[in-house]
């Protein structure tokens, strides 16, 4: 069972690792924005190990609770948690941007038009 | 007013429901990805329901809380909270997914591309 | 040292701002859609000040907590920052939207193709 303190911590160490993982996948955004279509796809998979590390924090607090832990929540452990789901979700759409973005510059590449 | 379990039953309860819903989105990409745009828009439609049980749930406990009822927020409420709230937001932007790949896929029809 | 009465008031205060941005991004994808490319930019211009208004909100919470007060999440303030978070996301992801849709009618107008 985790004080106020512990859970705080884990909110933050969430924070930390699901920070990252967004500032990869935005720079995975950047890359193909500017067609570098095989860098994207790279930051998006070292968002990988990043957004685990928070989910596996999560998961530690949550699975406690489901076994009768009862732990206050904080502040920064909703701001944690809100954190990695956002990110999250970011990566599951930021492959539908990269093929959007691809066939799109395979379109105007056909054509000869300047981005 | 509920208990601490009573409220977590809750939180399991939007997990489960949002979980349902994000399903249905995330193949209503693959779909419009694979021009499959009826198909598309037949699964954000499904994805409705449970979106409005997930929100149901949430609107009872705030509003319990709101008319003056002090209950304690657990970290699977605060993670029922988080999943149906990306998952609305992901509902909110698939439409304009499906919108852009319908136009790219007319304008590889028209060019005779195959993506 | 806020009260769960304050506290509740932070989180209303948070989701009517994030809301108010919340609108101006989804109005700025409508007029993506539709062309309207300085319009878009000019919405989402305008969600900064209630996203900066609702993110001042959050911060001065997570300060006080982080100098040591120990204060009760309510349900009400996990909903405001589930709502500024997911409305930050949408911000960080429309400028993509609106890019794709820019060059896509860019593409469309070359080939006088009616969208």
């Amino acid at each position: 069972m985790a004080s106020r303190e512990e859970v705080s911590m884990v909110g933050f160490a969430i924070v930390a690792y699901a920070g990252d993982a967004k500032t990869a996948l935005m720079k995975a955004l950047d890359e193909a924005r500017d067609g570098n279509f095989e860098k994207a796809r790279e930051l998006v998979n070292e968002s990988t190990q990043s957004i685990n590390d928070a989910h596996n924090e999560q998961t530690k607090l949550l699975s406690q609770e489901a076994g009768g832990d009862d732990m206050d929540v904080t502040f920064i452990m909703v701001h944690g948690q809100d954190t990695l789901m956002t990110t999250m979700l970011l990566k599951d759409e930021v492959q539908y941007f990269i093929d959007e973005y691809e066939r799109i510059a395979k379109i105007e590449k056909n054509l000869g038009i300047q981005k």
